[in-house]
C-alpha cells in the first residue's frame, strides 16, 4: 500500500464531464488500496472571473478580501469531485484549507503554508476514504482565508504530501511530462524520464510552465517525489509514466549513461535595456540598480561592456519584459544620478538556456553552445551561467533555430522522429 | 446610535455594478452612526448554476458536499461587497458561517441556525466597521459546511438581527413592501405599512413571495423588528419606509382604526384530489392520509362531502401541485386499503387567502367572502379557517376576479388609484 497524492489542474476541472474522468483515475488509483489524497483546482477560466470581479468592485482591492473571493474557485471543485467519486462508489470527502487546517503565512494573495495538520487526514485516508483537497488556498494563524498565489495549486499538492509523507505526488496536467526542449519548435524533443529537482527549477524558471517554480523548490526541500503526467490519457487504464522530479541521487539508477544537457528553455518575455556611456568610476554599477531593487524590479542578466577609453562604459541588463515600461520610468528619474548619456530598451530579445546537472562534471558546455550558435550566425547579447545552467541573450527571430541547433548539438535528438 | 441589520437578496447583487450601489446604501446608515451588519445573498442565478453542478455530478449528491459547493456564492458577494464598502471609505470586512461561527444542526442543505457567537462580530462593529455575513450558511459542531435550504438568506439576516440584538433587520428586495394584494392583478392594493409576524406568516405561506417563511417565523419567535423595502431607490437618499413586521402590540399605535382585513393572498400552485365513493367506516379517512403522511407529503386542504345515503363519501383534500404525481402513485398503491372507486385529479385550482388580526375579534369575516364570491358566481369548492385566516378553493379562471372582488368587499382599495 502506497499514499499517494493525485493533483489535477484547472483544465481537468473544467465542467462535470471532465470532473468525472478525474473521478475515473482517482477511482484507478484507490482501487489498488492505496491511500489517495487528491489536490484540486477551480475550473478553468473561473479565477480568472473571480478576479476580475474584485478587480471590477476596486483597483487597490483588499488583499484579505480578495482571498476570500477567489478561493471559492477550489471550495468548489472539490465538493463536485467528492459528489463525482461517490457516485462511483469511492467513499470521499472534501477538506476545505481551514478544515484541516493547511496554516500559513498571513502576506494575503500569496501566503506561504506553514503547517498542514494531519491528524483528521490521517484517519480519514486510514478508513479507506478519498481525501480531496482543494489546492491554493489556507487560513492564518487568526482564521482568515489566505491564498497562495497563482498556481499555488501546484505547491498546494507537494505541501500535501510532504505533510503525509506520501510515497509519490502525481501532478496530472495538459502535457504528459517535461520534455528537453518545447516539441512544438523541435518535433524531435524526448520526454525526459526523471530529472532533478535543481534541473526542474532552473526550466521552471526559464520559461518551462509545466509546474509552477515555488512547488519545485518545496519538493527539493521536503524530499517529495513529483511526476508530472497527462491527464486525458484513458482514466481507466494504467496510465503511461510521465516524467519524475527526484533527487540526483535517484537518476543514475537504470542509466547506462548521464546525459551531458537535460534541456533546452527559451523565455522571450524578457527585455534588454542598455545605457550608454555610464561614467566608469565606483559606485556606478550601484546607482543604476539600488532604484531598480527599490521599485522591486528583477533584474537578470547583467554585462558591462568594454569601455570605449573615455572613461565610460556601456551598461546591458534585461528585465521582465511587463516590467520595462517601469524600469526605464525610474532609471529616466535616476538620470542625474547615474550620468548616463542615453537609455535604450529592446524587447526583440530571447533567452536561451540549457540545463543538466551533467555539466559539473564536464567542462566545454558553454563552449559547445557558442560554438553551435556561431555555426549558424547567431550573435550572442548577454550570458550568464549558474553551475547547472547557461543562458544567453540573442535576437528573438533565431529563437527557433537555436533551440534545434542546440537540442541537435548536445545529442537531445530522438531517434525515431515524432 | 441604533444597531441594525441590513439584508440584500440575489437581485440586489447582481453583479459589481450593483454591489457598488449596495455599498452606497449601506454607507448612508453607517454615516449616521449606526452599527451595521450586512448578510449578502448569492449574485442572482449563482445559486442555481451550483445547484445545477452537484446535479449533474450525481443525482443523489452527498448533502454535505452539496453544501460545500452552494455555500461559495455568497462567500464570494460577502467579500466582493466588504471591497466595495472599502473602496467608498467604510471599514468592512467579511465573516464567514465558520468565522463567526454560525452553527447549525446537521441536516444538511436544510439546516436550522443553533446559536450564533457574537463577540468577534461584536468587537467588530463597536469598532465601527461594517460586518458583512454571507447569508444561507453555518457550520455544523463538528465543524462542516451547511446551508439553510434555498432563500435561507432572510432566516440568516433575522438570525443575525436577533444574536445581536438589534433594533431593526431591514430586508432590502425587488419591492418597496408587503401589499394588500399582489398589484399585478389588483392595480389598487395598498403597500401596508404594519403588519404582525402572525398576518405576515399566512401571507407568506399562501403565496405572496416577499419573505421567506422560516424567516417570519424566527422573527416572531426572537421579537425582531423586520422591515421591507426595495433596493433600487437612490442608494443615497433616505429610502422610502417598507413595511414593518411587527408584534401585534405595536400595531395599534398611531392608526385610528384597525382594518378587520390585512391582505388578501392567492396560490395557484395546489392540485385537488377527490376520492369518490370511499366506505363511510371508522378509519377510512385515517387509511387515506397515513400513506401520505408516510411519503412526507403535505396535505392542506381536506373536505368530507355529505355521505351519499349508500355507506359511503367523497373524501376531497388538496396537495402542492408538484407532489401530484406521486401523492396519485401512493393513492393507488393504496387502493384496496382504502377501498375508494375512483381517483378524481384537479389541478385547475386556486385557492384564494383572506388574512387579518382583526378577524380574531369580528365576526362575519366569511360570510363576507362567501357572499362576495357567489355575487359574481364564483362556486367554493373547500374551505379552511385559522384564527386569522379564511382559504377558499375556486376554479384557477376565476383567480384574479375573485381577488378584485374581496380586495374591494373588505374595503381594501386605495382611494387614489395607481
Amino acid at each position: 500500500m502506497a499514499r499517494i497524492v493525485m493533483k489535477f489542474g484547472g483544465t481537468s476541472m473544467a465542467g462535470i464531464e471532465r470532473i468525472r474522468n478525474v473521478a475515473r483515475q482517482v477511482k484507478r488509483e484507490w482501487a489498488k488500496g492505496e491511500q489517495v489524497a487528491v489536490v484540486v483546482s477551480a475550473m478553468s477560466g473561473e479565477t480568472d472571473r473571480l478576479v476580475n470581479f474584485c478587480r471590477e468592485a476596486s483597483p487597490l482591492y483588499d488583499a484579505k478580501e480578495y482571498d476570500v473571493v477567489v478561493a471559492s474557485g477550489e471550495q468548489v471543485t472539490s465538493g463536485l469531485l467528492a459528489i463525482a467519486l461517490q457516485a462511483i462508489g469511492v467513499p470521499a470527502r472534501s477538506w476545505l484549507g481551514w478544515q484541516l487546517p493547511i496554516r500559513t503565512s498571513d502576506a494575503h494573495a500569496s501566503a506561504r503554508i506553514a503547517t498542514i495538520d494531519t491528524e483528521a487526514l490521517n484517519a480519514s485516508l486510514a478508513s479507506g476514504e478519498v481525501a480531496v483537497i482543494p489546492g491554493f488556498q489556507g487560513q492564518t494563524e487568526e482564521g482568515r482565508v489566505t491564498t497562495l498565489g497563482r498556481g499555488g495549486s501546484d505547491t498546494s499538492a507537494v505541501a500535501v504530501a510532504a505533510a503525509m509523507k506520501a510515497d509519490r505526488c502525481d501532478i496530472y496536467t495538459d502535457v504528459d511530462g517535461v520534455y528537453t526542449t518545447d516539441p512544438r519548435i523541435v518535433p524531435r524533443a524526448r520526454k525526459i524520464p526523471k530529472i532533478t529537482y535543481e534541473e526542474m527549477l532552473e526550466l521552471a524558471s526559464v520559461g518551462a510552465k509545466v509546474l509552477q517554480t515555488r512547488s519545485v523548490g518545496l519538493a527539493m526541500k521536503e524530499k517529495v517525489r513529483v511526476q508530472v503526467l497527462s491527464s486525458f490519457g484513458d482514466p481507466d487504464a494504467e496510465p503511461t509514466p510521465g516524467t519524475f522530479v527526484v533527487g540526483e541521487d535517484e537518476i543514475g539508477e537504470g542509466q547506462v549513461e548521464q546525459q551531458l544537457i537535460t534541456g533546452i528553455a527559451y523565455d522571450r518575455n524578457e527585455a534588454k535595456i542598455t545605457l550608454v556611456a555610464v561614467p566608469d568610476r565606483p559606485g556606478a554599477v550601484a546607482s543604476i540598480f539600488n532604484p531598480l531593487a527599490e521599485a522591486s524590479i528583477n533584474v537578470d542578466m547583467i554585462v558591462q561592456n568594454v569601455a570605449h577609453g573615455t572613461g565610460s562604459t556601456d551598461v546591458t541588463f534585461t528585465v521582465p519584459g511587463a516590467e520595462l515600461a517601469r524600469s526605464l520610468d525610474v532609471l529616466e528619474k535616476a538620470r542625474e544620478t547615474i550620468g548616463y548619456e542615453k537609455l535604450v530598451p529592446d524587447t526583440e530579445v530571447c533567452k536561451i538556456s540549457v540545463v543538466g546537472v551533467g555539466m559539473r562534471s564536464h567542462a566545454g558546455v558553454a563552449a559547445t553552445m557558442f560554438q553551435a550558435l556561431a555555426g549558424r550566425g547567431i550573435n550572442i547579447q548577454a550570458i550568464t551561467t549558474s553551475e547547472i545552467k547557461v543562458s544567453v541573450l540573442i535576437h528573438q527571430d533565431y529563437t527557433e533555430l537555436a533551440v534545434r541547433v542546440l537540442h541537435t548539438a548536445y545529442g537531445l535528438d530522438a531517434e525515431d522522429a515524432a
